[in-house]
């Protein structure tokens, strides 16, 4: 039977995982509809006509109603399904730290991890090229201090970034560092804090977060040919 | 009588702009706190250790909870005080358009507006030069770009974005697209859908709009010298 809830994805972008696992964890029903960033097929035809009129993974439909941007799915998630709540707790303001992350994260994180993953793994790939070592470089840098201020400004000595329980924040993050580390970043050199965190959070997620990650590394083995124009804009969001 | 919410902010921000009509438009009680960017007032002392460790406008605290990202701050009041329903409504899915749009404003509007009124704007100001015609041109290829789309994806021939009422999305674009246009951008060229818009939010907005463009353009012909470090960074929210 067809779902009232159809979610469009690519393992190969960040927030299609994060939102995945969210789906998959919280036993909300949905059909599930692969579009390969690499062929270009979020650009054109049926998507981008009935779908998706920004051309963005990830996307949803919803009764029809049509919906991108990923902070905006997960929040109208949270609103219209029964998203368990300590992935967005109202307990001591919980939303509005997971609100305030999630803006830092759009601008800081998201822009930094997304760059390192264009210069060292997509465009080389798209080009049939070796990396530009300048352009990895300049964009190592960037990971590095984004990493440190994320470690800094989000991180403490509690299990999770809002405590005990794991919310949405972790499950972003986590989403947002695997695009560096799975092709190669040192990720926890000298960030003791964040290795910690990294290990609790992957360790809270479970077979969900095991099997979408595992997917994602596949597709970095062998991705194959295909229409690859646009591609580098598109794995952005 | 202090106010349990202290909202800090500077007109120079167009997301402080947006959120201080919306308080007033709202009617919640609040001690306004200017702090000067020009000076650099939000990077040291009393604000970077007991307001808000991102250094960033607008800021506020809320009993002592202290939040940053005006995305954050805007839900937060939504939560948590009187707005009224129309700023942000449940009807229609109305909050998931809303959220969407201002997730991609975040990472268009938001980007094209800020850098060219940094280069039209600030770093001139800031270096006593003239603006570098080179990195204008590119600033406005970027923000016409910008505006076509804004155009495109979401207005239409309703009075307002969401449709009869005016809603936190129009009222955190029109500030935005001043940003531009208070420095003599020519915003509106073939562009009659948008200026049509424009007129309407701006009329309906009425004072609380017109007394903080005011002061903004007040402070755009009259910003005196002071501690400048850090400023172009810091207008960026």
């Amino acid at each position: 039977m067809s779902q009232p809830l159809k979610f469009y994805f690519d393992f190969l972008n960040q927030s299609s995982r994060a939102l995945y696992i969210l789906l998959e964890a919280s036993k909300i029903p949905f059909e599930a509809i692969p579009i390969s960033m690499l062929k270009g097929e979020h650009l054109t035809g049926e998507f981008r006509d009935n779908v998706n009129r920004f051309r963005k993974l990830p996307a949803i439909t919803d009764h029809g109603y049509q919906l991108s941007e990923n902070v905006a799915i997960f929040r109208h998630l949270a609103r219209e399904k029964l998203v368990p709540e300590h992935w967005y707790p109202r307990r001591h303001l919980g939303r509005s730290r997971i609100d305030e992350y999630l803006a830092w994260q759009q601008t800081n994180m998201g822009v930094a991890t997304t760059e390192y993953f264009q210069q060292k793994w997509l465009v080389p790939y798209l080009q049939k090229t070796r990396p530009a070592d300048n352009a990895v470089n300049l964009a190592s840098k960037q990971l590095e201090h984004t990493l440190n201020e994320f470690e800094q400004l989000f991180l403490n000595s509690r299990k999770f970034m809002l405590g005990d329980n794991i919310s949405f924040a972790d499950l972003s993050a986590i989403c947002e560092i695997d695009q560096p580390k799975s092709i190669g970043y040192n990720t926890f050199q000298n960030r003791n804090k964040l290795a910690r965190w990294y290990e609790t959070v992957r360790e809270e997620l479970g077979p969900h977060y095991k099997e979408v990650l595992g997917e994602f590394e596949t597709k970095l083995k062998g991705s194959g040919s295909g229409q690859q124009q646009g591609v580098a804009q598109a794995v952005k969001q």
